[in-house]
């Protein structure tokens, strides 16, 4: 059977282990031939091969769900769930994505981009499935960097108080997260793959034995008794952590032999209560560029197979705005050893391990633990360090409550660098950065910044450095700057709150904000063809709006445009209406960004024409609503 | 020594045991008569009166930190940190603050009202202290429910893996949160507190060689060494799952005794990385009737000490809105197989302690695991379940990404029931329900609703359980109710996004939403009295918002008022603003709501007040805004 003959997992129910490893290799092959083309998650997918095979082997997919933490690491699951055939379309417009989606297939139940969530989802479903009186089964499937997310800590805590729900977790263990993982738990976890279980037992017996300073060949049957007796003893085994928490412990199987899978698996079901199935698997398993270098296939662009290297760009690009904040922040901190930078296992995607390389001691790293990441800032805040919490938008909205109770509400000066705020492209629903202006801007305390361009990103990181008044936070979109020349003096601070006014014209105001200048710009070219002139003001802070610059304009040119990437509800536009509203300015306002919906995966060029933000289409909406073509010249002039 | 006398608690250095113990005793009575008069958290404090004492005695605390999970435990230490003077204002405004607050006091080194924050901020100032090169010492001291927090477990995750950070944090264990704990890591600690480890090891030793079938008397002294060596192996010993995770273990100890405590604390002192006391507690300990009912005596209103009784209300009160919840639920639960009330450890507070009494099926309880109590519920709703998550406005803060990432995302029907929302008095700033209308409506798929009334309430219970297209929130108050009759029939759903008209007139209108919709009409009778007339709407849902029916008469009245009792950056104003303007109509607002400040302790018509939100404060401010004294008689008819 080839994998292109598989379209319901069940069909691999019957299959000999020798055709479960071809039908491996060509997963293998698919998934190569598909990333080094279009690009996105490698290494994932191709370590839990073999887990994905030999679990479904056990399971009747009709019935049984199994719930994959990060969707990233369903690759192989998509190819033996009908979607061989459009898998080439990988995380294109329209084409499959690059995460599990409820939408895209019935044998996806349960959506994820974000880590941890897996074992809380999975045993919702089995407790539904328990008070219905039904009987599949129920696995998660999650990462041990994933194992480090307190959610996904809550929910073992919950698991192992049921001893009568059925629920399988199967702990992928490939050492990593997208780096190296840190933290106690993987450690915990490491110091078990190397020690299998009953090797680890016996072992310290003999080695105790051993010491005993005389054993009688006489004695011998008596302290094999003793050894037996002893095996009895709660003796600590591998697992003892899981086992203490309620869950049925196995493993460490070995990953990638399909046999010892399926056997594993198949014990497991047997056990009634929570079974924890600790699996040991390589990242990049098959492919050894990728697992000799494991952080950087752990995503990749399109690339050469045989060498593995990246094919080069069509043009040289700028700078990505990731690596100006890296470079930003090490400048500053060689001057100033206060400051720490922190990211929650995304060392590479913040470019913070730049940093951590040049300045190890004021680098931290919690693992994905976005929660403790604030707190943690916070506590260094208190003590007067300056800690700048390098997390995604989408991420950071895990530890809202932690900005709100810990940092806004004691006013203390964490610096928040918001990396891939607004639309983020491939990636879709789950990763874009649309909501933290909304989220962020009503919250006591805080100040809100996002730059134009890379330069002023690097003002800001100066900015958000020298204010010790209290939290601050800066947006930065993911990809490349402008190209813009980077800041080689003038290393002063923005004054907080005030923006800048970048065009004068008399018809309308356009007021961007953050990455949206530049298209505000353009747009106003495009405005001013059409016999329209627009004063273009750069906000750069969303909280405090710089009301002195704007609100005087705004009723001067009586017409009112707001341009962002981000939520239009309870955004930065919402910001400026009420600013306007409570000084008595009564002008229409165009509020420009993304309407109230999700943005699904594309290229980000391709979400904006969609959104309608892309410099022609604001220009046309503009002339529009206020109906400025049809007016006649005295008018536009205002 | 009187307590009085101790402003700094290094003056407990030197002191005697038996000193001690009369300190304790002091702060018991001072304690007890605090919190029976003025009402607050009672059986948390009682409980670590000697763990208080004992570990401030091994500290100097002009150098040391101690950060305290959730304040509430912490009386006796404001007692003993120069506040035993102001203590009588407990909770009261401009008085003492019933959680801990940085501002109040140097020896309040990092507030807390949430749970599960202190090692992560402890973690924080340890690191600064080593990179500053210092050597105090940093203790936080956690509850065993608020362990189960995820943050608290990431935090855990972290410390253990730094194995040359001192910190220690003190487990204060009393087997509770405000209801007993659930979960496996509390069964794991009660399995500690039964099992002292000294006892634990050898008890197991015997017990394993009297199975032995003989031991003679010549092989004694072989089988003791044999002992011997067992002792050096790995035996699971008390506290393995700390040990397994980088923590030096120790305990369990007894917490009511100041001798091993102050023991316990040296001996811990002594260890390089982090260090995990367990203390065993006993809540409400030394005042009976509390340590008899430890949910009812976490925290009381006025009581009388002989009998525990609270103090009888000056006048009935009609029921809170808590009860109208639970009680509402329960009728369609014994309909509904379907419907699971989910609580974050607030049985109790929620109300859902009636629904686990009388339909235990239905009921979850996670702990204080609000993340994985949203995600859980998404997991049930797949199932098609309607899992109620009855979570405080505050707590669901927590959950937020949960929310996002899992619910929203996803288009899943779980229903958010927010007790708390809006000025919730005396807990004071970190319990405000103040952003749950600006978090919650920048999310697409999600419907928000909040009561006028507790009748209405009941109405919305019925529409949020009727509603299985997506996810709906709705937000009540803390306390009681109108006092209108209760629904008795008419269990119809309200019409998703319908606003009710109310009152007609011709001057303004006013648009209330949740509990600021009968201060609406207060605030239009008053208008009346001043001659305008208002039309006021009971908005019912902030989203979507009944645009049919606000916006014509926005127009038309040409003045416009939002109350709401939230944030008013982003929050229920901003929302009617933002739908004006994009339909192009330009006519003044004034919202009316809670500023960008926060807002302290105190009853909450005082927070009112101060905050301008009682109704004649509202007329006075409309008036002026709009000159409507000033007008003419035909102007103000429009």
């Amino acid at each position: 059977m080839h994998l292109s003959e598989i379209t319901h997992p069940n069909q691999l129910h019957g299959l000999s282990i020798h055709q479960l490893e071809q039908i491996a290799r060509q997963i293998r092959e698919k998934h190569l031939e598909t990333v080094s083309t279009s690009g996105g998650h490698l290494g994932p997918g191709l370590g839990v091969v073999e887990l994905t095979l030999g679990l479904y082997q056990t399971l009747d997919l009709d019935r049984d769900k199994v719930i994959w933490d990060v969707g990233h690491q369903a690759y192989p699951h998509k190819l033996i769930t009908g979607r061989y055939d459009r898998f080439h379309t990988l995380r294109q417009k329209d084409g499959v994505a690059g995460y599990l989606k409820r939408c895209e297939s019935r044998f996806d139940h349960f959506g994820a981009g974000h880590a941890s969530t897996s074992i809380s989802a999975a045993l919702g479903m089995a407790i539904a499935r328990d008070l219905r009186g039904e009987n599949f089964k129920v696995a998660a499937i999650i990462g041990d960097g994933a194992l480090t997310g307190g959610m996904a800590l809550e929910a073992i805590n919950h698991a192992g108080h049921l001893p009568n729900t059925n629920l399988l977790v199967v702990l992928n263990d490939n050492e990593m997260s997208i780096s190296p993982n840190v933290g106690a738990i993987p450690r915990y976890l490491n110091k078990m793959r190397l020690s299998p279980p009953v090797q680890f037992l016996s072992d310290n017996l003999e080695e105790q034995f051993k010491h005993l300073p005389f054993v009688g060949e006489s004695l011998k049957p008596e302290l094999n008794r003793v050894k037996e007796g002893m095996k009895r003893l709660a003796v600590p085994k591998v697992g003892a952590v899981f086992e203490e928490l309620g869950f049925t412990y196995m493993g460490p199987v070995d990953g990638h032999n399909l046999a010892e899978l399926i056997g594993t698996f198949q014990e497991a079901h047997k056990h009634v209560g929570p079974v924890l199935v600790h699996v040991a698997t390589t990242k990049g398993k098959g492919y050894a560029i990728a697992e000799k270098d494991q952080v950087s296939y752990h995503a990749q662009n399109p690339f050469t197979l045989a060498t593995g290297k990246s094919l080069p760009p069509s043009k040289p690009k700028p700078p990505k705005y990731s690596k100006v904040f890296a470079e930003t922040l090490i400048k500053l901190a060689e001057d100033n050893p206060k400051i720490i930078g922190i990211t929650a296992a995304m060392a590479t995607g913040t470019g913070l391990e730049k940093l951590q390389a040049k300045l190890p001691k004021q680098y931290i790293d919690v693992g994905i633990a976005e929660q403790h990441a604030v707190t943690l800032a916070a506590g260094l805040a208190c003590e007067g360090m300056r800690p700048v919490a390098a997390i995604y938008s989408t991420f950071l909205q895990r530890a809202f409550d932690q900005i709100v109770h810990d940092v806004c509400i004691q006013n203390l000066p964490v610096f928040f660098c918001l990396d891939r705020a607004g639309i983020v492209g491939v990636d879709g629903p789950t990763h874009q950065g649309m909501y933290d202006i909304a989220y962020l801007r009503s919250l006591p305390n805080m100040v809100l910044m996002a730059p134009k361009d890379e330069a002023e990103l690097q003002r800001m990181i100066v900015t958000g450095i020298d204010h010790t008044d209290g939290p601050i936070a800066v947006r930065y979109p993911r990809g490349s700057g402008h190209g813009v020349p980077l800041m080689e003096e003038g290393w002063e601070p923005l004054p907080i709150g005030k923006a800048e006014l970048l065009r004068q014209g008399d018809d309308i105001l356009l007021v961007g904000y953050g990455t949206m200048v530049y298209p505000a710009m353009q747009t106003a070219e495009i405005l001013s063809e059409h016999g329209v002139e627009a004063t273009v003001i750069n906000a750069r802070f969303a909280k405090p709006l710089d009301t002195e610059l704007i609100l005087p304009r705004a009723q001067q040119l009586g017409r009112v445009v707001t341009l962002e990437e981000g939520c239009l509800m309870g955004g930065f536009g919402s910001a400026l209406a009420e600013a306007l509203l409570d000084e008595g300015i009564q002008v229409p306002v165009l509020r420009l960004g993304v309407p109230d919906a999700l943005v699904d995966h594309a290229e980000p060029n391709q979400s904006k024409t969609t959104l309608g933000l892309m410099p022609a289409q604001m220009a046309e909406k503009i002339l529009q609503r206020f109906e400025l073509e049809q007016t006649s010249p005295e008018l536009t002039v205002g």
